[in-house]
């Protein structure tokens, strides 16, 4: 039996792939794992029978069985570890891998979750002008220092990995903004993980669901 | 031979422990296991020889024998995958705390930390004192939805785990905004973590450090 994902029926974005189910296809699709999707409508996303799935009323979850999964990142992880091609077989740098995707979502995603909240939530606010600069040099930060840690490697650790995928994933809610531009080398490994050819399934697959 | 961690020279909380060194003592003190820790001043962890350790300039940093890991979630991970205590048995339940790990740093801390953000960094921006509460209700929508999932229960599935440890520490970060106690079960869910003799050698290490 295919595991069972779910979506956003009506994803905010309109398909441009920035909804976390993307990254749960697109590790599906590295590992070669067919799944299933469940979409989800934003009323039934927080009512109790998806709360009991996913507690904070989100999406996606990973239902295998009787496992039941909430948070992309422990989903993607799990996909990982029981499938081969998204962590390295050496213990180091497989924990090494799992260190990318802890930075990814608690270092350099929090600042752009911010910029995101400042740009959508807080737009109609007196402050959010003369505010977004600051915001975004907090990103600039990060953004900063990956760059320095990347150089002029294709990935962050060696082959490609589960770590690069949550990281790119995380860099191209920046696309819209143009900041990734200031970082010729970052602009570029995120064009390197949109040129997967697993990537471009995911990304195909949620825009099918947005524009039917 | 023991691992080594880095933590502030001097923590800006001045020993309150909410320094990450702090998640990472006590997922060591949980197994068990005995380490060492060099601290590290603001100055020298923005120098080379901590960046190549911690791309970012952050503490903690994990080092054991040839393997050098950074981020806190994928250290507590790594603690927890060799050591009991930290992590149930069943494969299933195991998955399920994982993913309470990915939901302290990337769903319940996002908002924390922008809660911290501005009280620091933004203290003396006109438009602080107004956009508080807006922060501040972001964070208790999160806190809402983690109360209802915990319900009456001691910890967040099952025996305690390396979940409980991440979201116990993100929590204790709203300690001094006293929106807990609008929560009396997330705040009395914080203070059975803080009960845990693990935790109290953890607090006092760090505290010890700090106020030396």
């Amino acid at each position: 039996m295919p595991p069972t994902i779910t979506a956003f029926d009506r994803s905010p974005d309109g398909g441009k792939g920035l909804a976390r189910d993307t990254r749960v296809r697109w590790a599906l699709e590295e590992v070669g794992r067919p799944y299933e999707v469940r979409l989800v409508s934003f009323q039934a996303m927080k009512e109790p029978a998806h709360l009991a799935l996913h507690p904070f009323g989100q999406i996606p979850t990973y239902e295998e069985g009787d496992l039941a999964l909430f948070e992309t990142g422990s989903i993607v992880l799990h996909i990982a570890e029981r499938h081969a091609g998204l962590l390295p077989d050496d213990a180091n740098a497989r924990a090494r891998a799992i260190s990318w995707m802890f930075a990814a979502v608690n270092t350099v995603e929090p600042p752009i979750l911010e910029l995101v909240t400042a740009r959508i939530l807080e737009s109609d606010k007196p402050w959010t002008k003369e505010r977004l600069p600051l915001v975004m040099d907090r990103v600039r930060d990060r953004l900063k220092q990956l760059a320095a840690c990347l150089g002029d490697a294709d990935w962050l650790d060696g082959a490609f990995s589960a770590g690069d995928l949550m990281m790119v994933s995380v860099l191209l809610r920046l696309r819209a903004s143009g900041v990734l531009d200031e970082y010729p080398s970052l602009a570029a490994y995120v064009a390197r993980g949109e040129a997967r050819p697993a990537y471009k399934r995911a990304f195909e697959a949620q825009r099918a669901v947005n524009t039917r």
